[in-house]
């Protein structure tokens, strides 16, 4: 948080620089037109949205190793070459390969009730049988170990925890680790199995899924979510005071690691080809739902971005690269996979773009770059005034896929999504196009598009970025 | 519509004839100060919320004949003793008994896919192997009956009609034939299985259940219900121009009859207690929700109604009867052993309140009354001014369960609650608490507190209605 505000204060008093600062270092006058045009053609533009219904109608759902994510990579590879890409290709990843199987969540007591439920990703099955035990309602990780010894063994623990909506996505990071580490404090407490209420702000019948990260050191127990109404009302059962019976049955589990593939496609640069604008998204989505929100939308803006640009014939200084990531969702072995291979490439990264928080608007420009560089930022935050972007400061995190990069010091410009509705939807059944506002996405295309452009233009030298990272949400 | 603008012209006519009225026949001014205390207390009372609360807590879904059904009986009975009405009974009911089991929708090309589906109610099952065939899409009734001779014959048949959303229900009514009547109209033509787009103004993924009609001189054939987002893209599948193949199995059966009941309770009237004002609300559900709004919340506005007015001790001239009708989703068995009954009784129905389509708010004040007392209906119209009600004529048609009464010419008064996000939810596994707003609740409430207080308080004679009844939406 400190951090913030000083960058913040930075930024303002870096604003009456710019006039000072060495036009050689600054945008051209005929690329900020380039941009102006590249926005308005945008905001007129079908591809993204076509794009989306693409990939969620032809492939679907594309969980990392299942028939669908292969779906995927060839329907990447295709539509980079229909949309006259360079350098389209497939880089093979190893991805694990987990099966949700069928879940059942039962209240036998007080009052009986089968409520609908999903297995967390990575989340071990039960025996055939199921687990069946008494619950013991926590709110989250503190109020679990602050219990009295023994208080959990052998029970159910029931995670009660609830997400906080906000523009941002903060409210995610604070809900999120009953459901990445729960299972494993619970299980070292001698608990049989896990239920969450979901990490999600939403009111409808929905369970949200996710990954869980289980310890090496103790037993793997089963992990469930259950919709924010179905919660409300298992915690009436609680609040009877008597004695909240349940069972749990789920035939989730791993298979052999599967191949998959990060899908790379460019559009070359002119005299700083060797220098990468990177502009990422994730192919590979839940399998509840078809993967409208996460992240066909990140996918099809960041394809609407290139396309426009090569359309436009703009001819970018730097080389724009697309990179469609495989298997955020289930350990990002795709972004590890592909920083490890860009260190051994001749070309460097020198600006980050991840669009992984929905379909959009974009409310606010975020940068992480060295502070030589604000003056820039502050030319594109200009050149996107009639988007009408707030300014975000210079601290933003990025997404999980460019996080290697990141670390590694590559600056960042980030068009941030608006989250507000987000996780509602987030990693649910509901994941469909009926929740993508086509006006809402061609207006984040266009606001990618602009910095993307700008970025390759810039005629000084991106710097690497010292300042320690911060936390990701 | 022309019934209803006439009405309307003399509703205004008759506006002007309030104060030439005999005053003998106009509510006295104790009548309405009292109806304004219940107003006030009704819009503070937290008991219809916990009514519906505990409805789907305790209860849960409760189609006729399970076991949640029987249940819902006790808590009826308990609840209305509980809360001091007279005379609690339950009036035995025959009831049909369908079960559910796993519906399966998948197809096959030309991108396969498996879509979220419900059997429509009463739906028979398909083989185990299921029904897999070319599907055909067309939009409803009138288009299937235009297609060519043998154009369905051994096929699959994709209804592809659309609910329009509206305040007082009418898109329902307009959409809902190719639920009701689409089977047998299809399998009349040799279509193997249908799929309807739901019944449903809702952009999230649930499909919506509801009774079918099958016609007995034709074929049972099996109906499913798939989501608006995956009707979308089912759609985007025929419009590929491929011929578009699906599968579809269900384990819905029919089981044999059980015995439900009709919950009844009430407050005595006094000098006029052999007239019935009847509250009624239907007590069974759906399955795949929990039945708040359809129908928990019309049942705990009733039951809030009897126990405000008894609790004020206010002495109804008129009985109040609160009936929770049996089985009213799946042929109203309930209502009609319960119109059959009430021939038999020494008791008139003279006015009836229905409270089946929401948790609220009311937002109009509709009638079904004798000429003659459309001045009382006045009256009563600025009663309830504070919640702010428009008046809406004099063609209420009543919901199903009064439809008998209604038909012998019983008078019907229609605190008429918003519909407008009633079909988002209608008839879903969404149907929850968390589809209920508590201040609506009590607008409601408070609604028909006052309506149905002060027609147990009129001095005159609630005539019977002649006029034919118009349709149902």
């Amino acid at each position: 948080m400190r951090t913030f505000k000083s960058l913040l204060i930075a930024v303002s008093l870096l604003g009456g620089l710019t006039s000072a600062f060495a036009a050689d270092k600054l945008l051209s006058k005929a690329d900020l037109a380039a941009a102006n045009s590249l926005r308005e053609r945008a905001l007129a533009d079908p591809t993204s949205w076509q794009l989306v219904e693409s990939l969620t109608t032809e492939v679907g759902a594309r969980l990392a190793g299942s028939t669908g994510d292969k779906a995927a990579i060839q329907w990447g590879l295709r539509e980079m070459n229909r949309l006259g890409f360079s350098n389209v290709r497939a880089m093979e990843v190893t991805v694990p390969h987990w099966v949700r199987g069928e879940a059942e969540c039962a209240v036998l007591a007080p009052w009986p009730v089968n409520i609908p439920t999903l297995a967390l990703g990575g989340s071990v099955g039960t025996d055939p049988a199921g687990v069946e035990a008494e619950a013991v309602m926590v709110k989250d990780l503190a109020a679990l170990a602050a219990l009295p010894a023994g208080a959990v063994k052998d029970r159910i623990v029931y995670f009660s925890n609830r997400m906080d909506r906000t523009q941002d996505g903060s409210g995610y990071g604070r809900a999120v680790p009953v459901r990445t580490q729960g299972p494993s404090a619970a299980a070292a407490l001698g608990a049989r199995a896990i239920v969450i209420r979901s990490i999600s702000t939403g009111s409808n019948r929905f369970a949200h899924t996710g990954a869980l990260r289980y310890q090496p050191d103790v037993p793997r127990i089963a992990a469930f979510a259950i919709s924010n109404p179905d919660a409300d009302a298992l915690e009436r059962q609680f609040a009877s005071g008597e004695k909240v019976r349940m069972r749990l049955r789920s035939t989730a589990r791993d298979l052999p690691p599967e191949k998959s593939a990060n899908v790379i496609g460019e559009i070359p640069g002119t005299d700083r080809a060797n220098e990468i604008v990177i502009l990422g998204a994730h192919l590979d989505s839940w399998d509840p739902g078809v993967g409208a929100i996460d992240d066909g939308a990140g996918v099809a803006i960041m394809m609407g971005v290139a396309k426009l640009i090569r359309e436009l014939d703009l001819k970018p200084r730097r080389t724009l690269r697309v990179v469609l990531f495989a298997n955020e969702e289930f350990g990002t072995s795709g972004s590890r996979t592909y920083t490890t291979a860009a260190q051994a490439e001749s070309v460097r990264h020198v600006m980050g773009f991840e669009a992984d928080f929905g379909a959009g608007p974009v409310w606010r420009l975020s940068s992480r770059v060295n502070p030589n560089q604000l003056p820039v930022v502050e030319q594109i935050q200009r050149a996107l005034a009639p988007l009408k972007l707030a300014r975000g400061g210079n601290a933003a995190n990025g997404g999980a896929d460019l996080d290697g990069l990141t670390r590694a010091g590559m600056a960042l410009l980030s068009p941030d999504l608006d989250g507000t509705k987000y996780f509602d939807v987030h990693h649910t059944a509901n994941d469909t196009m009926a929740q993508v506002d086509p006006a809402s996405l061609r207006q984040a295309t266009a606001a990618f598009a602009v910095a993307a452009w700008l970025a390759a233009q810039y005629p000084g030298e991106w710097e690497t970025v010292t300042e320690a990272k911060p936390a990701r949400r």
